[in-house]
């Protein structure tokens, strides 16, 4: 590679910003899709920015100083990728024949199989909650000089997790966060909500507690004034760039145009408007250097983690033993905890309380929170974030995203199902394992004991991908000693005999009911197997087939959760994947719309008590 | 029933507030939970607004003029109830022994089992968007001069959702809603973010396009006239009365004080906060009478709709037949449409040309979306809400919510799949059937082509609760003559002959990869059955035994989706419901994070193309 220039004023900036153009024009019009209209409008912000404010070793990207660089409007992956050219980390060939081809790692929307790339974008109104995290890692872990810098569309303004993001971002006192808002005025289908009323962003963004500069987003010097300005870290404050723009920026026959959203220009077309804005070119760049330094909190997994110790048999809910293994987990430096305004009930105040430093209140913004804990991620910490396991229906889409962005994080969800009772049908979750596990990579536990759930939330902090646990409201026996071994893809099988007629599947609440019915068929002389599937995702397959065969294909599996896609789905599924079925499954599980209640009430109107799970095994064998 | 007192002065205004707050008490006492000190910050701005501003027909809930009242703190449900009784639709004694009980209308979240109750909340953040879905029919719609008063609690300022609410009511100029901010700066584990800084309030809800009164909460003169003024319709900006306020007001031992959110008082306790408040009382009143008239639109469910006609073999993108459905179905004048601002993506744009009138552009603003949709639903309409598939993530806690509320909704989710080729994962719907089937009692469509995607789409129209269409990106072959009927829970038959080895099931595009290998193993001497399962849920049971049946068991089910809960857990979930199940199952899905690509690559990345299922029935047969 020839030696990139350094030290970059704004004439080359300017002629920068032109081949950060002619590139997403190229690189689109030879994939026959993308967006370089949308990315046109940005090149100039990004041409300054990138040569003379982010500092960044392209050479080391986990540097720990580095600033970041999240494109929220992912869509402009050719201008990003155009950037990657510019400083020479992605040859002009790869832009040319990998852009959105299969197999490439220049995707359609960016992702972090890309080592510049943080998270996942591409679903709008994400890139910058996502940045609020890392730029709370910044401050308040690593305690370290680097800037986050977001370039958000104005489309996605409109999304309300932008407003969670911007409240965060001034409640932390995030001056390490710059939101350079691209205000191109045109989306997908036409004009935006707001067109370029600058002042009506400033306003709102202002009354979020940002610092707010306006500019012409082609005009090169402010830019870079309003760069330097809101990269300066010595305030309490977010900024926030308003640049206004022009889609299709120097193309004259798309700028400013509203049908040419997400479309290539046609050979022809790209050929004349590469002529218009002079040509190819192709600088090689780089912008200044990171600080040095190292982060204050360093991942110590090697520490001991002294996990809570239950007896058996004391009443212990699950939620409880959340709060109380994450608290001892706290030894290791590298875990950090938030909640959605409910840490008295989720138990996550047990380690605010032990771990003030790494415990982020979120306030009830279950998108900011998902996303706080993917922004932490990107810098190392493991999160664990929690709330009422239903609000986790809020963030599905960033829990979505999540896993495009290949990030570890650890989710809890307290009061599942309509264990809860009197509350009602608002606060229990009877979608969430559905939901859970359709995400790819996911792991899925719902433990039935303290014991257990313990053991779980110390696995979780090690495992890669999205994993969620599903924790009780109430207090229920437990069943196993400290120690006891808990892997990710076991079971337990708490009931068995040689004589067994039918096994009985349950996880959190519906384990106990199990064991409740098991009680009541032996006293009728019927030996009922009980399996504990407390990992419901992966299940276990080997277990779930032997009892199978051991029983004749009997089964009931009682679930606190609607019927579809539960821990029935997860029985089935894992079943029939490994060969073939022979089962009569009596699936017991929330069907009707609950309300109120006592938990024994709900329960049994659900089928899913001791009574209806005994009552099902006996119709099996009947 | 006594007869009510009408003309209510502001004393008894104040005396009405306070037998609010007794009775909030009582019945979360009597009931052992519930949230009494966030009624009582409330009661007074609840007892002026009942007394002398909502104009409402307590007789006749249905009334067309009626003002709407929802409270989007849904927690505040004591506060609710004591209001009903207050005007005598509820009896003290239900109120004291229904109150959170099993099989009582008072749930501990209002939901609209009640007659009075537009919409279910307790999941923070959703009523007032719901308020802005019921504000634009009242202004666009109905054409009324009804009111929308919508009590919010400070802690939901923090959801985005509350934003998007601002935001959509002030581009749609809605002077018809109010919301009251219920600033007690208390939230259940703490303070809230903003704690008592109405001035930042304001601020925000300024900036937003809101018209905003600040008012000391228990200044009954100061609440009544800033209600006269903000219930005024003349203007174009929504109304905020933030309203300072005190948790707990009036019971001195819990006023004001952290750890009193969602506590009952204890008997004695309560006892001594009612001496406090001057004792029981039982006022009966009445507030002023609704506007008459009738809504401009009214549903005519008889006209004709001319559905569109497509020719066998013709290749048509289903989202596309969505969209001239739609827009054919607009000849209803009740059925209303509105999109995330991908119109030209989902076609949703067809009805938008077709029907201003009656189409609702909701920008990136999925919650708010689902939301509107919601709130149209409350006065009668049938709203259709289009979006990418998987950008609904976005907003399932509000259509789950929409479930308990209820209501009857129709979503259609466009580009499912890895068929959308080089966009990428993060505009891939890979998890939609699974979310979508686990909501109480929703209908999930999966059209193969525009013959049944027309026909579903007017078929959703008069389905009861949550319908779901997803939509394919991509032109495939029509398959089925127009006329032909797609009834939910049914499924078609695409290929079948006495000697069937194997049944191969597919939707949407990869009905159209099974006939494909249906093909393929047709020219080896296979004969292989192929199902449409249209209907995800319900499925089509009886088709798929007999097909089991007739099969030897043999299936293979592919999918554009990931494994977990989607079409693969519908056929099992449906077998096993069924009885006995004896099979051998492949499973074709989504299982690795795909990329960007063509549709052919990443369909057979994902083994679910024709080479890919004709591989897994020859292994079924080997």
């Amino acid at each position: 590679m020839p030696t990139p220039s350094t030290d970059i004023d704004l004439a080359t900036a300017a002629e920068l910003g032109q081949q950060l153009r002619v590139d997403s024009i190229r690189s689109s019009t030879s994939a026959g899709s993308g967006h370089p209209t949308s990315s046109m409008s940005a090149a100039d912000l990004m041409a300054v920015l990138v040569s003379r404010h982010l500092r960044y070793d392209w050479d080391d990207p986990d540097r720990p100083g580095n600033d970041h660089l999240i494109f929220s409007k992912g869509h402009a992956s050719p201008l990003l990728y155009a950037i990657y050219k510019a400083v020479g980390v992605v040859s002009d060939e790869e832009l040319m024949t990998g852009y959105r081809r299969y197999g490439s790692r220049l995707e359609g929307h960016p992702t972090p199989i890309l080592p510049w790339v943080d998270v996942a974008t591409g679903s709008l109104g994400q890139g910058l909650p996502d940045g609020v995290g890392v730029a709370l890692a910044g401050k308040y872990l690593d305690e370290l000089p680097y800037r986050v810098w977001v370039l958000c569309g104005d489309s996605e303004m409109a999304e309300g997790s932008m407003w969670e993001a911007f409240d965060k971002a001034s409640h932390y006192k995030l001056a390490n966060l710059i939101a350079i808002v691209d205000v191109n005025r045109l989306g997908q289908r036409g004009p935006t909500d707001l067109g370029w009323d600058l002042e009506a962003y400033r306003r709102r963004t202002e009354a979020f507690g940002a610092r707010v500069f306006e500019v012409d987003g082609h005009d090169v010097a402010a830019i870079d004034q309003a760069m330097a300005e809101a990269g300066d870290l010595s305030g309490e404050r977010p900024s926030v760039i308003l640049a206004r723009t022009i889609k299709g920026r120097g193309a004259s026959e798309v700028e400013d145009r509203e049908d040419w959203h997400g479309k290539p220009l046609p050979p022809e077309m790209a050929e004349q408007a590469i002529t218009e804005l002079g040509g190819e070119r192709h600088l090689l760049v780089r912008g200044p250097a990171p600080a040095d330094g190292q982060p204050r909190l360093r991942a110590d997994r090697a520490v001991e983690v002294k996990l809570p110790v239950y007896d058996r048999g004391q009443k212990v809910a699950t939620r409880k033993a959340y709060g109380e293994a994450l608290a001892a987990l706290g030894a290791r430096p590298d875990v950090v905890a938030m909640d959605g305004e409910v840490s008295n009930s989720t138990y996550a105040n047990m380690f605010a309380q032990a771990h003030p430093g790494r415990f982020f209140e979120m306030y009830i913004a279950e998108q900011q929170m998902v996303a706080a804990a993917v922004g932490v991620g990107v810098r190392g910490y493991r999160p664990f974030a929690s709330t009422f396991a239903t609000f986790f229906t809020r963030a599905y889409d960033f829990i979505r995203m999540a896993a495009i962005s290949r990030a570890s994080i650890c989710l809890s969800g307290s009061h599942a199902g309509v264990e809860i009772g009197a509350d009602g049908p608002s606060q229990m979750a009877l979608e969430d394992l559905a939901m859970m596990r359709a995400v790819h990579g996911s792991t899925v536990l719902y433990p039935s004991d303290a014991t257990s759930a313990a053991a779980l939330v110390e696995t979780m902090a090690d495992l890669d991908g999205i994993s969620y646990i599903r924790t009780t409201r109430g207090g229920y026996p437990v069943l196993y000693e400290a120690g006891e071994s808990f892997p990710v893809g076991g079971s337990k099988v708490v009931r068995s005999a040689e004589d067994d007629q039918v096994t009985l599947i349950g996880a959190g609440i519906t384990l106990h009911t199990c064991l409740d019915a098991a009680d009541q068929l032996r006293d009728e002389g019927i030996s009922a197997r009980v399996i504990d599937l407390y990992s419901v995702k992966p299940a276990d397959t080997a277990t779930l087939s032997a009892a199978a065969a051991a029983t004749g294909g009997r089964l009931v599996v009682a679930e606190d959760h609607h019927p579809e896609g539960g821990i029935g789905a997860a029985v089935l599924e894992a079943l029939a994947d490994a060969g073939r079925i022979d089962l009569s499954m009596t699936h017991l599980a929330v069907r009707e719309m609950p309300g109120s209640g006592s938990t024994p009430e709900l329960l049994a109107a659900a089928g899913i008590d001791g009574d209806g799970i005994a009552a099902a095994a006996r119709r099996l064998l009947a």
